[in-house]
């Protein structure tokens, strides 16, 4: 059995920050990584990661992950099936084998809900987006639809009306569940259009997104779609230990990324952020490695 | 008197960060830097900000500069010399000119104390650095010393002795003042020695340091000289309006960045922050940007 000061679970942009730093400060550091670099490797262009100018979400994920490994972590590529505490350690398994750590950084991230048409997947990053306030700069002047009927649909269509020409909500009942404010809003901005009882059947286009085909069969001609149908946090292992979640399923941290389990903290978009955006959930990051130090040195040396 | 949305004060990682968010936000901003790039200007190298493997410290304050002028923020380069609220908006003063805005992102750093000792400026960033944890890793199996008695010269004493042969502590009085578990932990390392009633005088050497005299005219030798004796906020204009300030007269936000006045925001190395870091207060810097502009859309619009 391998035993480690810390072990990062994800190896996205929180995780990765996370196991960097922990290997600046000399903890031995294992990550284990899914899906390596995390989610921000199915955004085809990151513009908003401050410092990075411009960057592809492939190469993102890479550079962090490299920049992670080359600090001094080791990652393994395998998914965590439980994570136990015995005495003062954590027991991570993964299959039949078993690693044990004195604290435990839990980035595992979060999985877009997807519609599950057709075309969807095709069209995934040519046109079909599921992150507004990544993408919405990339839809200057255009007509775009937000699918989905809750508040996040509605925070969407805020900030793509600030860019596109035209901003429809799809959605599928016949109302809407978004905050007050949120809902006022979109209903004052002449450039936004709601559509209740309107789902989508299908998403076409030729390289890339021309129009979609409602339920009723008519088409409707559309440059962006924006699926806002929500997202499950990746926080089931966590939840399993005992880490509280909030309503949302996500892992409640507190600023210094801290749960309520002493060794174990959390980071990224699992967490209860606000928002979730790459730098957010970088800082997160570094704030429970920097905690995790703190805490090995004051529990084990 | 030019109107914005958003005024940032600072210019370093924290506040540009801030910026460029407000201005993917299509919000009007306004940033105010001092020193372009911020503190991290004066590190010569940074190996610890997630997604960017390596960067001289100038470079790192103009790519982040750049990032935010890019992206639609101005920039003025002159210093801010009051902020007052008048009804619904804050009011900057730069001499005898007035800028107002909707909301204020303040991000002016810190600055760090200094000895004040022949050799200080001279090997600045040539032996005599003043963060610990930024510049740790370039001093392995080296001889360096701290200088300081407080709880940060105790940390960063623990965080040099995973990387350096030996590490002094050298104390101007005759008793440190450093939190139990730091003292503890300094007092149990063999690599570390703490030496009271000990002041430097002058900090010597041909291009990078190679010893101090100290000021019982002994010569001590050096490879590395790690200044500890605090820093200070530069919360003064924000304490000026009535903005809280903690005991270190840091800025008090909460983990949305926001303050005790409505729409003026705090982030970076200003704050109360637990961790002076780069990629924390560009986390925080964007927290205040997505706060900033939720306010103006409730507020404003």
């Amino acid at each position: 059995m391998s035993e480690f000061d810390t072990i990062v679970i994800g190896g996205g942009v929180a995780g990765a920050a996370a196991a960097m730093y922990c290997a600046r400060f000399n903890l031995k550091t294992l990550g284990f990584a899914t899906l390596p670099g995390g989610l921000i490797t199915t955004t085809h262009l990151v513009e908003n990661y401050p410092g990075i100018k411009k960057i592809t979400g492939p190469a993102m994920g890479q550079v962090f992950l490299e920049h992670a490994m080359e600090t001094g972590a080791e990652y393994n590529f395998s998914t965590v099936s439980k994570i136990e505490k015995k005495h003062d350690l954590f027991v991570i398994s993964v299959g039949d084998k078993s690693f044990t750590a004195r604290t435990v950084i839990y980035a595992t991230g979060t999985k877009h809900k997807h519609l599950g048409v057709k075309g969807e997947e095709e069209f995934k990053n040519k046109g079909v987006s599921y992150c507004a306030l990544c993408d919405a700069a990339f839809f200057k002047e255009k007509t775009v639809a937000v699918i989905g009927g809750g508040d996040t649909a509605a925070i969407d269509a805020n900030i793509l009306a600030q860019h596109c020409k035209k901003v429809y909500i799809l959605v599928r009942k016949d109302f809407m569940r978004a905050e007050p404010t949120n809902q006022d809003r979109i209903e004052r901005d002449p450039k936004v259009e709601i559509k209740y009882l309107t789902e989508v059947q299908e998403i076409c286009g030729t390289d890339k997104v021309s129009h979609v085909i409602l339920q009723d069969g008519t088409q409707f001609d559309l440059d962006g779609i924006f699926v806002a149908i929500g997202w499950n946090s990746n926080s089931q292992l966590a939840g399993d230990l005992g880490v509280k979640l909030n309503d949302r399923k996500e892992v409640i941290i507190n600023r210094e990324s801290e749960t309520n389990i002493a060794g174990f903290y959390g980071a990224g978009d699992v967490t209860d952020a606000k928002f979730k955006q790459a730098i957010i959930g970088a800082g997160e990051g570094v704030y429970a490695s920097v905690m995790a130090y703190d805490y090995i040195q004051k529990h084990f040396r």
